[in-house]
């Protein structure tokens, strides 16, 4: 086998080696406690707004204090909606679309529990919002509201149209909250430009390890903090610093900002080579979603009437690493929520197959893949019980 | 100025570098994400269970499914308290001490905010919990109860009865979570012996990073999830796992399990050292808590009329470091709420310095604490604005 090849970056992202070396010194010497008065604790604290500074400046804010760490993406995701809903009290009405990310889901859900009006606006037959929709939800509205859109989807990359969404949520006298978790470090995000509230990110979709994430809080938002208890992070994020990891973070987000036009310049020309080649040679292939509104990095394949963890499975033989659009939950197979919210045809939704580059993906992995796919579609049809035509 | 003294280790400890070698190669090549299908990711999942095993040794248990990791000890304390009463439902009896550390006592807080009766259950001047008001609290109590008291005070170190407090919850038909926190690593702990429902850990306490923690749920506690979204952790716990903490943390407690006599004993040996040293040679020192029933680790002094602060940074300039016992927010002084809690005189309040050994501390280090710090003491003396004596 040779090495792998690694196409599943909107998973998770290798560790940059700058990242790695940036903390451990954090791990080996500068151990101590940010919030001790002596100066071997308290002389991290530095470390820290650096990285705040770092992560602030990707994010185009020039005030680091909106930047809150936290623990990942998720962390942040849950903190945006029911701190602020918390903050704006009673039952706020909550806006959001049917292919957000389950940490956004999950929240709204239980906002819903709680008695929140909940509207979970659909997407069209490639994952463009539908706008009606939007605007009808935003005419009934009355009272405070709550709103949640992703920057860029998971699955199939497809960008929303987050700075009209970021007019109308105000114009509403609403709270936008963006989950930018796969769109930081691929698109260029500057919250000056587009003046959502508040924006999650994740420390490993962007090269730094999992397990740290952060809230971006406009001055003046109104949030109650999820962990209660100490002062850390302004009395907005109770628990000591995960200073390495912060640090980690910061230096990611330095990298991305410096690489961001090299990098994703590069993968796009990559994923278009990979996406045409699969198109050319690989009998029913389908691309979920459309070329000019997506993430430079993803494409998301339909192979019909195919499984498409059997897909996964042959490709992981031969040392490619891939997702599925659809989530494997304790052993069934439940099809993608996003593609199901697309209404793609049954006959293309089991088949997905999510390719992510990144900026580690070389030619000849995008070569490896070209020349290996089309014999695997064809044993994948041989072996499927389905009809191929 | 000679290497540095680190006597603080009741607010974080040394990364150990067992604890760093085991966690790097989740950093360096072993980065997939756990919930992926693919094998490189998928791969990592076995470590996580190895991790929780080793959690479950060190608490007693078992069963590692009873093991939720977290983020920290604080993220742990707020699920363990805002879980379970949002899976109890209503408003709880919620019963707690006044000494908790804050993590604690901001759920507490939150909790009573939204309906709930809170007791916080007084101590006295030594820090024994004060059983007759527990008692009384639990006579009045009617629905349901949720209870939390700490297994051993991070100020003073001083050891609540937990077991019997367990025997007294239960009877009352109520759930028992303990934060452990500073126990752990430090006592024997069993939640065998010792039946609480949830105990929360702290990786940083026990030299595993900053940023991980892990919540002991006994089957059948009821208990909602803090942070929604992603089916990690059974569903508890959303968010993709920080494998490499995980994995440190369960190296950390793999290594408290082998090394918790040894340590505690030298340890304990070390700081009895140093408090009779330190009461010998330094006027006007009184010890905080009762030393039979304190953690083997820790001594909290007071040095009557003068202020820590002041005793702290001077021991800070010849590279010791310790802890005074109050708090220190916004560059105002405020009093310890654990010291005001136990009555301390006001002229043994200001002057508290928390001094607590660790697993790396030498007897070099007790010599030359024991040598530098009379004169301190004394200077301190000299340029206090109180009347000695």
């Amino acid at each position: 086998m040779q090495n792998m090849v690694y196409l599943d970056n909107n998973a998770t992202t290798a560790v940059a080696p700058e990242v790695l070396e940036a903390m451990l010194p954090f791990f080996e010497t500068q151990w101590g406690n940010p919030s001790s008065l002596h100066t071997f604790g308290s002389g991290t604290k530095r470390h820290i707004d650096e990285a705040r500074e770092k992560v602030a400046a990707l994010l185009g804010t020039a005030d680091p204090s909106e930047i809150i760490f936290t623990s990942c993406g998720s962390e942040s995701n849950n903190m945006a909606l029911l701190g602020a809903a918390s903050a704006i009290g009673g039952t706020p009405h909550v806006l959001t679309s049917q292919v957000e990310h389950s940490a956004v889901l999950g929240p709204c859900n239980k906002l819903e529990k709680d008695g929140c009006r909940v509207d979970r606006v659909p997407v069209d037959g490639v994952g463009y919002l539908d706008l009606n929709v939007l605007s009808e939800a935003l005419t009934e509205s009355n009272g405070p509201l709550l709103a949640s859109f992703m920057w860029a989807n998971n699955e199939t990359g497809m960008i929303f149209p987050i700075a009209e969404l970021a007019e109308k949520i105000h114009e509403a006298g609403g709270v936008l909250h963006t989950d930018a978790v796969q769109a930081t470090g691929k698109l260029s995000i500057n919250v000056q430009d587009v003046p959502v509230d508040m924006l999650s990110i994740s420390g490993h979709k962007l090269h730094a390890p999992k397990g740290v994430g952060a809230l971006y809080v406009r001055r003046g938002t109104r949030l109650d903090p999820l962990m209660l208890g100490g002062h850390q992070e302004r009395a907005r994020r109770a628990g000591t610093e995960n200073v390495p990891y912060i640090v980690g973070l910061g230096k990611a987000c330095e990298l991305a900002l410096e690489r961001l036009e090299a990098d994703t310049c590069r993968e796009a020309q990559q994923r278009d080579r990979l996406e045409s080649g699969i198109l050319a040679t690989c009998k029913g292939a389908v691309v979920n979603g459309v070329p000019a509104c997506r993430l430079p990095n993803t494409t998301n394949i339909s192979f019909e009437h195919l499984e498409g963890e059997g897909t996964l499975l042959m490709l992981d033989d031969i040392g490619v690493c891939v997702s599925t659009g659809a989530a494997c939950e304790s052993g069934s197979i439940e099809a993608s929520h996003v593609l199901k919210a697309m209404n793609v045809p049954r006959s293309q939704m089991q088949g997905a197959i999510r390719f992510s580059v990144g900026r580690y993906t070389t030619e000849a992995d995008i070569d490896y893949v070209l020349e290996q796919l089309p014999s695997i579609i064809e044993r994948q049809r041989v072996l499927s019980p389905h009809l191929s035509d």
